[in-house]
C-alpha cells in the first residue's frame, strides 16, 4: 500500500537561473514528520537527430557539475512557457546549426526523481536542414560530432558515453529505428 | 575546441542530507565570468534483479519531488565511504528482502550533468535469495512488484515507467540478457 506524503510546510532556500532548492516538511504514513530536499527544475528536452549519412549528431561540452567533457545528444532547458517541441527545435538549431523538418516525441522521463523535479522529453528527427547561421548561447562552448549508431552503442558499452538522456536516446534509436539506421 | 571552465570562487548555499547546493563563479573561454548552480550528490546505485520466474523486481513508491507514485528498480544513495557494489546489496535487501548472490556492474552514468554531480551505477543479478527479514529505511514506504521483461518494455513505451535509471536498466536487460529472460 502506497501513501502520498502530506506537506506541512515548504521553505525556499534558493531561487536560481537553472534550479530552485526548497525543503519541505512532510508527514509520513506512520505519522512521523521528515524533511524532503527538493531541487525544482522547469524541465528539459533532448533530440536524437539523424543526418543524411544516417549518423547521430552529438555535442561535446565541458560540464562543470561533473568536471568532465561529455558527449551528449543536443539538449536544453525549457524557457518559461515554452512547449517541449518548440524547445527541441530551438536547441537543435542553437547547438548544431540544423533545423529539424520533422520531430517525433519518443519518450518522457524523470532524470532523478528522488531529489529533483526535472522531466525530460526526448524527440527524434531524421530530416534536418543546415541553416545559414547558428545562434549559440553565449555561455555555451561546444563541438558538434557525428557517429554511426553501432559506434554509439560501442561507446556506451565501453563507458565513453555516460549521460543518461544520451544512453536512453541511443538505446531507443537502436530498438525503434535500428533497421533504418544501418549504413551501406 | 572544448575548454574547461576555470573556477574563480565557490559558495555553498546549503548542505543537506541528500544534496548540497553551491554556486561557482567560472571564467569562460571568451574571458566572460558566469555563475554555475551545482547540486552535489554522493552518487547512487540501481539494481536490475531477476527472480526465479525470470521477472524483474520493481518498487512502487511516492516521490515527493515529482508528486507522483513511480515504478522503479530498487535503488539508493551511497553512504559515506560505501562502495557501489556494497550499496547495491544493501539497498536490494532493504527495499525487497532479497539478497543478491551475484552482482554484475552493467553501466555507469550521470543522471543530469547540466546541474547535478550525481553518478549512478547499475548492477544486474539473476540469483537472489529471500532473506528472513527486511530492514527497510523507516522513512521509506514502498510496495514490491514483479513483471516480465516484455511487459516492462510495453510499460516503458506507454509511459507507465518514467524513471530514467529504470528505463536504462530495462533497455540494457533487453539488449544484453533478453535471450535469457524469455518465459515459457
Amino acid at each position: 500500500m502506497i501513501y502520498c506524503e502530506k506537506t506541512v510546510s515548504k521553505a525556499y532556500i534558493y531561487k536560481g537561473k537553472v534550479v530552485n532548492l526548497r525543503v519541505d516538511e512532510v508527514v509520513l504514513p506512520n505519522n512521523k514528520h521528515t524533511k524532503r530536499e527538493i531541487v525544482e527544475h522547469t524541465g528539459a528536452v533532448g533530440i536524437i537527430a539523424i543526418n543524411e549519412k544516417k549518423e547521430i549528431i552529438l555535442v561535446k561540452q565541458y560540464r562543470k557539475p561533473v568536471e568532465e567533457i561529455l558527449l551528449e545528444i543536443p539538449a536544453g532547458k525549457l524557457e518559461k512557457g515554452e512547449e517541449p517541441i518548440e524547445c527541441a527545435k530551438r536547441e537543435l538549431e542553437e547547438e548544431t546549426g540544423f533545423t529539424p523538418l520533422n520531430l517525433k516525441k519518443i519518450v518522457e522521463f524523470y532524470t532523478s526523481p528522488g531529489f529533483s523535479s526535472e522531466k525530460l522529453t526526448l524527440f527524434y528527427t531524421d530530416r534536418i536542414k543546415r541553416t545559414t547561421q547558428t545562434k549559440s548561447d553565449p555561455d555555451e562552448f561546444l563541438d558538434v560530432v557525428t557517429i554511426g549508431l553501432n559506434q554509439a552503442l560501442k561507446m556506451l558499452e565501453s563507458g565513453k558515453i555516460t549521460d543518461a538522456k544520451t544512453i536512453i536516446g541511443i538505446l531507443i534509436a537502436k530498438k525503434q529505428y535500428g533497421h533504418l539506421l544501418e549504413r551501406g
